[in-house]
C-alpha cells in the first residue's frame, strides 16, 4: 500500500502524458496516401493571424525551414521604364465601359457544351491573355493544362465523377447539396467528355529556381484566381462558354494523371467550347449596383 | 507524510490539467479586440482534407453548428431558359482573341497615379462588370467600397502605412522583403492619397438572409478574386490603372473605418486613376506561352 502510494503520482503522470499524446495525435491531419508528401502538416506552422485570418491564402508568409531563400541578383536591379498607356476621351471611356459590361453581363456558366471543334490558336491566345494577370511579387504562379485528348478527358471525367459522388453523398453536408440542388447540378459531368477542351488550372505553391531550390509564391491562390477571371473574360470575348468548377478532393489524382510536379495544386477545371444548340441556364438574376457597391 | 502520499496523485492530476489547459490556450487564436466575433477559432473546426489541402479557401465545407440551414424555397425551382450567346466566325474569334490579348498585355501594375478626376459613371460600370463574375452557388459574395472622400482616403493611408511598416520590418521575414525590393516598393503609399478612387474589395464570408440567419458563402475568396480579375480587365479596357494590393493585417481596422459588417473581410485594395504623366514601371517580362501552358 505504501509502495502504491509512492507510485501513484508517477502512474498519474504517465497516464496524463499518454492521454495528452493521444489527444495531440487526434488533432494532427489525417494525411491520406494520395496526398502524402504534398502538404505540410499544420503542426509545422506557427500561428500567423495576419495570414490566417485575413488572407486565408495557403502561402503563409513565414520564415520557412524548407523554402531556402536564394539570391537572385539578376532580377534585383530592374530598370524602370516610362509607362504611358492608351488614354481615351471621357465619352469614349464611358462607351467602352458600357460595351465591356454588356459583353460580360451576357456571360453565364454553361453545362451544356457542344462537341464542335474550336481552333486551338484561339485557346492559345486566351491562355496567353490569362497570363497577363498580376501576381504576388510577379511570380506568375500558374500552369494551364489544356486537354483535348479524348482518352485523357475520359480519365479526368471518371476521377471527377467518382470523387464528386462521394463529396455529394458523404462529405458536403445537406446544406451544400441543397444549395446546388437549385442549380440542377449533380455528379454526372458529361461535359468532361464532350467539351473540345478541358482547361485545368494549377496554382504553383512554390517555384523551382534553375539550381533546384524552392522559391515561395506569395498569394498564389489569389493570383491564379485573378488570372482565371481574366481567362473567363477572354473566353466570353470570343464567344466560348465554360462552367467554373473546383473539383473537391480530385487534385492529387488529376495532378498525377497529368504528370504535374508536386508544387502544383489543382485550383479549377474549366470545360471549354461553344454552347450546345439546346443549352439552357438557370434563370438567375445578378445583384444590382446598389447591392454590391458602397460609395464614400 | 502519509497524507502527502495520498494527496500527491491528486496534485499531479491538477498540475497536468492546468498544464494541458495552458497548452491548449496557447494554441488557440489570439483574437485581438478588433477582430473579435469575426473569426471562428480553429479549435471549432474539424479537419477536412479536401478543403484544407486542396482549396485553402476559408469557407470550409462543413456541417457547421452556427450556420443554420434555412429553407429558401423561392429559389429552389429556378426555371431553365435557353442560352444562345453571340457566335463569331472563326476568323473573327481569332481576331477578337488577339485584340483582347493585345489590350490586356499592356496592363501593368502602376504605383504612380494621377490626381485627375475620373468620371464616377465609368467606375460604376467597372464595378457592375466585376459583379458579373461567377461565384460558388451564385452567392455573389463581394462588396466593392469605392472611396473618393479625401479624409477617408487619408485615414486609409495612415492605417495601411502603419501596418505595412510593421509588416515589412517585423513580420514578413527577409525573403519577402527581398522579393519586393526588386519591385522598388516600400511602405510609403502616396497613391492612397492621390488616386481619385480607392476600391476596397471585401469578401463576404457568409451572407445574412432576410430573417437574420447566416448563409454560408462557399469559395468566397476564390470567387471574389475571379471578380477582381474581371475588374482589372475592365479598368484596363477604359484606360485606367491600378496596383493590386492585399494589405496585410489592416483588414479589421479598415473594416471598422468603412463600417462594414462582421461577415466581410478585406481581400484587396485597388487605387484607381489615370497613370501619372511621369509614371514608370519595372521592366518586367512575362512568361511565354510554353512556360505557362501544357497541351495534352
Amino acid at each position: 500500500m505504501a509502495l502504491l502510494s509512492v507510485l501513484t503520482p508517477v502512474l498519474a503522470l504517465v497516464l496524463c502524458m499518454v492521454a495528452g499524446f493521444l489527444f495531440l495525435k487526434s488533432r494532427a491531419p489525417e494525411t491520406s496516401p494520395g496526398v502524402a508528401g504534398q502538404t505540410k502538416g499544420p503542426t509545422k506552422k506557427e500561428f500567423r493571424p495576419w495570414a490566417d485570418q485575413d488572407l486565408q491564402d495557403d502561402t503563409e508568409i513565414t520564415r520557412g525551414d524548407d523554402d531556402e531563400w536564394v539570391e537572385n541578383n539578376e532580377e534585383e536591379d530592374l530598370a524602370h521604364v516610362p509607362y504611358s498607356p492608351q488614354r481615351y476621351p471621357e465619352e469614349t471611356m464611358l462607351q467602352r465601359a458600357k460595351d465591356f459590361y454588356s459583353l460580360m453581363s451576357q456571360r453565364r456558366s454553361v453545362r451544356f457544351i457542344s462537341p464542335e471543334p474550336v481552333p486551338r490558336e484561339v485557346i492559345d491566345k486566351v491562355i496567353l491573355t490569362a497570363g497577363t494577370a498580376p501576381s504576388g511579387a510577379h511570380t506568375e504562379p500558374w500552369t494551364f493544362v489544356v486537354v483535348s485528348d479524348l482518352d485523357t478527358k475520359h480519365k479526368i471525367r471518371l476521377i471527377v465523377e467518382e470523387e464528386e459522388e462521394v463529396n455529394y453523398r458523404q462529405r458536403m453536408g445537406d446544406k451544400w447539396v441543397h444549395d446546388l440542388a437549385r442549380l440542377r447540378t449533380n455528379w454526372i459531368k458529361e461535359y468532361l467528355d464532350v467539351a473540345p477542351y478541358l482547361i485545368l488550372i494549377f496554382k504553383q505553391t512554390y517555384g523551382i529556381l534553375p539550381n533546384g531550390k524552392k522559391k515561395t509564391h506569395y498569394y498564389n491562390e489569389i493570383s491564379v484566381s485573378i488570372s482565371c477571371g481574366i481567362l473567363l473574360a477572354s473566353l466570353q470575348n470570343v464567344g466560348l462558354v465554360t462552367v467554373t468548377s473546383t473539383p473537391l478532393n480530385c487534385g492529387p489524382q488529376l495532378r498525377l494523371l497529368l504528370k504535374r510536379p508536386a508544387n502544383e495544386k489543382l485550383l479549377m477545371l474549366l470545360p471549354v467550347g461553344y454552347p450546345a444548340a439546346d443549352a439552357t441556364v438557370p434563370d438567375l438574376k445578378r445583384k444590382n449596383l446598389e447591392e454590391i457597391m458602397v460609395a464614400i
